[in-house]
């Protein structure tokens, strides 16, 4: 991976130059953290020509390690007025990484609203017009282009939200089924590629091999151990049985950390019905299957495939996250439903997780019952659709509750909450205030709730330094960090693959220099310590059952920085 | 004035204290800075119940000197969520003076829906049901409460915005006449007042009596003074002739600075039909009037009273302001329709400033067409109806860009910019960028393009500061800075009223204390320098016809603080 391919969207030019050696240890989240605060002025629209938008896959992308095909996609976020790195699995990292692409680097903004193509395959790079697909939705764009550039291309898409600009639209990428079921979805991304007047990025790369490792003999080695460890883990295991959604009832029962009905308990007694092992094994005798990989090469195969009672497919990859926000958030027990919302939100390009903290904050505001699924779908069909109503929900927890009036709104920095209750998970709490993205699990998760404030701020730092080295090489945090597959091996990977030696404290240190560089862009964008804050009611309102609040006193968390 | 009245929305209980002797020499906007730094938490939800809204007289409101009945509200504001004062004429901050009540704090928040009134007068204070006003307009509400507590009381107001908390709500304050036209308007205090769930305020204030100057002769010395300064100021003898809206044609065709069309001009060829003299002087012959006093007392009487071709009233107070952004930033030259669109927003307590601007986008949006004044009209309904647009408009510029995907966006802070262009008065940009009430002309304005950074960036610091000075002491800007009163003589007054023997560097002192202060606020609410920025189109689009752009560099904006 040695070629930058930057594509100018004012003149529709694309030039590729090689790498420079200052980025040769940086990949995916990292290479964006440099870049963002190379080339973007902090302080720029979200939406104007100065922002920019990079795809970049992580250092081993390309390579034949499992699970290490993640897409970093990073730009300043419209949501949060922040740096945002929003990745994603699917096909779109592994062939990037094969065509030797280290970041896609889109620029500028076209003066009319025509939409365009990019191209990519091992002869070169094109833009091609693509005002044909306006308004169409991920699947059909999907079908249309796989038709046009054959069927074996990765394509990236936006549907009707993206190019409305909306603050709650993902951008697609296809699975290893040709689905467009994985998606980048946090902070706006649609929202970024929309304003570049980007439908779709197809991905051709036919003709190309895998990456070498430096040292080859001590890489195969390394996949060995690798492969032995998923084997043999039980976590690794459990994924492979019912995925990510077994933390529907383990939430809900032991660490009472799943947000249901609006943020207003940490259990829902309609667990078991959407999340529980039973069920999962009950589904699977109508057609669902579990066990899938979302990427090329995945050996713990989290993902799914979900059909109906009558054995018709539904959705793909519904994850934990989508069932706790869209099922216990809003009150619904009825997994199928839970799997249609799913679908129209693959398909629309919605972000599920700010989908339902939304829809929870639309029920304050009087537009919908807990519980009532047909009336939660027709809203996602008003944000798909781009109606008044639509537009306003389209644009996220923050916006809708100004819109309504409402003021118990689970955001921080303008990003809805995810399915991790933070009075519960306090070190997810304090990931939450002090990430660099917003309420983002992603960015440091940890299901405890530690008894002191120091515990919490020191075992978030410790998460958000290891995922900031996962994010950066590609690899897959439920393939690596949450099964427990060591970080000091994972150090000898880096080595093995690029030719380093360096030890798990130099990669730690490249973990938190990733970490102050994304601060530093926030900083110059104009947020203060004072933005690192949980809404209030975290830190007042006791959670059912346990009736845990919130209460890492703020200046505590301002230490997390003392590093 | 000694006693400072707290009303708790949250038990709707009320209890009266005497003022601290700390808060001795603080005043309107000082006092307000005082009290949010110690009493708010500046990361706080502005609608929650831990924001405050304090109703704060100046240091000489109820005494006889002229123009000094202004009425400082100030809140963490929800729009800008910063510190905010916004400021009024009317008659509500002379009565509070003669009342002796130095500020009036509304804290906390009730735990239903139901509507609230405050009625205050010699006797003391109460809170009493006032649901059945509940959706009324201004000037119904007025009606009815002036004939339940007597026509000569004063009434504070919000409409159906405030109530539903739409951030361009304003605060009602009845006029001389006992008209709802005055309006405390900018950064969304009628949503704070709405979340309070209080509909008025009524102010009695008979049997009280104007407070007493400590040093008698002096003051009575000074109004002299100031009353033949008035008489022979050719400034304020221009505002008594056509008050404010002369300003259209010298911002039009000598600084070239008045917005015109969503900010894409600085000159517009209608303002000789809205704004000339023998516009003005031909109006006056169909029945309206100019001359008018807005508060009692005032001799320069800048405000007026519309009345259409047929002498019947439209609409009170139509400033400078309102003509600029209803007429021409949405390119409507025809007065009676801009006199049309002010009434409603008076009546829906609407911001006419924020709305002119949010109309602009609207433009964008393809909601409106520039010069189209039905279908404004039809929007200003659409707003104080509150219907499924009414209320994505309804919340102002920043989120309707948002809403509508909108990149081109003229905000500071999150509030709209005035009609004052910062790219033709770069003073007045420094002011946008660095107050820390955001986009507000009135926290220190300068209608010069300074010719170096640094001396904007000086110019728009004493007019701050002059600004601060002037707002702490209840005093109107109209009255005192614009047509220059020397700030020395304005210290002497101090003297003379509050028994001091200050110099005007004294003065000078308190005026940058409080800008500091508030500042603080900001900073511990999550602003870093980095928020103090115009737009980047302002930088980027030449103005028309003289093509200025903003180009004050960012790095000595930040040195604005450097006192």
């Amino acid at each position: 991976m040695s070629k930058m391919l930057r594509v100018d969207m004012t003149t529709l030019k694309v030039s590729m130059e090689d790498s420079p050696p200052e980025y040769e240890r940086l990949g995916g989240r990292s290479l964006i953290a440099r870049i963002l605060n190379q080339e973007v002025p902090p302080t720029c629209h979200p939406l104007g020509k100065h922002n920019k938008m990079i795809f970049a896959p992580g250092l081993f992308a390309g390579s034949r390690f499992p699970s290490s095909g993640r897409l970093s996609i990073g730009f300043k976020s419209p949501m949060t007025q922040g740096i945002k790195e929003s990745n994603v699995g699917g096909t779109a990292g592994e062939k990037l990484g094969r065509l030797g692409i280290k970041a896609i680097i889109l620029e500028g903004q076209p003066a009319d609203t025509k939409l365009h193509l990019i191209k990519i395959n091992t002869e070169g790079v094109s833009i091609l017009p693509a005002n044909a697909l306006a308004g169409l939705n991920n699947r059909d764009t999907v079908t249309k282009l796989k038709e046009a550039h054959g069927k074996d291309t990765t394509v990236i898409s936006i549907s009707n939200p993206g190019e409305m600009r909306m603050l709650l639209a993902t951008i697609a990428d296809t699975d290893t089924e040709g689905r467009p079921t994985r998606h980048a979805a946090r902070g706006g991304p649609g929202a970024v590629m929309g304003s570049k007047r980007i439908k779709a990025i197809v991905i051709d790369d036919s003709g190309t091999k895998p990456v070498k490792a430096k040292d080859g003999e001590a890489f195969r080695n390394l996949v060995k151990e690798y492969a032995n460890f998923v084997t043999e883990s039980k976590g690794a295991q459990a994924y492979k049985v019912q995925g990510t959604m077994g933390g529907l009832t383990f939430l809900s029962e032991r660490t009472t950390s799943l947000p249901t009905r609006n943020f207003t308990a940490g259990s829902f007694e309609g667990a078991r019905a959407i999340g529980h092992r039973k069920k999962v094994e009950e589904m699977k005798t109508q057609g669902s299957r579990w066990g899938v990989a979302c990427m090329p090469g995945c050996l713990v195969c989290c993902s799914n495939i979900i059909c109906d009672e009558n054995g018709n497919y539904i959705t793909s990859g519904l994850e934990y996250e989508s069932v706790a926000m869209l099922g216990a958030n809003l009150g619904i027990d009825d997994i199928y439903a839970i799997a249609n919302m799913d679908a129209l939100a693959d398909n629309y390009g919605i972000d599920n997780i700010e989908l339902g903290v939304t829809l929870g904050i639309a029920v304050d505001a009087g537009l919908l019952e807990f519980g009532d699924s047909a009336r939660a779908i027709e809203l996602i069909h008003e944000i798909g659709k781009g109606t008044t109503l639509g537009r306003i929900l389209g644009q996220g927890t923050a916006i809708t509750a100004k819109v309504f009036g409402i003021s118990r709104v689970p955001v921080v920095k303008g990003q809805g909450v995810p399915a991790h209750e933070p009075r519960a998970e306090n070190v997810t709490g304090v990931t939450y205030c002090t990430s660099a993205m917003g309420a983002d699990h992603t960015a440091g998760l940890n299901l405890e709730r530690k008894a002191s404030s120091t515990e919490a701020i020191e075992a978030s730092r410790q998460a958000q330094i290891n995922v900031a080295i996962v994010d950066s090489l590609g690899l897959c945090v439920n393939s690596f960090i949450d099964p427990g597959f060591p970080m000091e091996r994972i150090t000898a990977l880096v080595n093995a693959v690029c030719g380093l030696n360096l030890s798990y404290a130099d990669l730690q240190d490249m973990g938190k220099a990733m970490l102050k560089e994304e601060r530093a862009f926030n900083l110059k964008a104009g947020f203060a310590p004072g933005a690192d804050r949980l809404p209030e009611f975290f830190k007042e309102e006791p959670l059912p059952p346990n009736n845990f609040v919130f209460d890492v006193p703020d200046g505590e968390i301002d230490s997390f920085w003392d590093f």
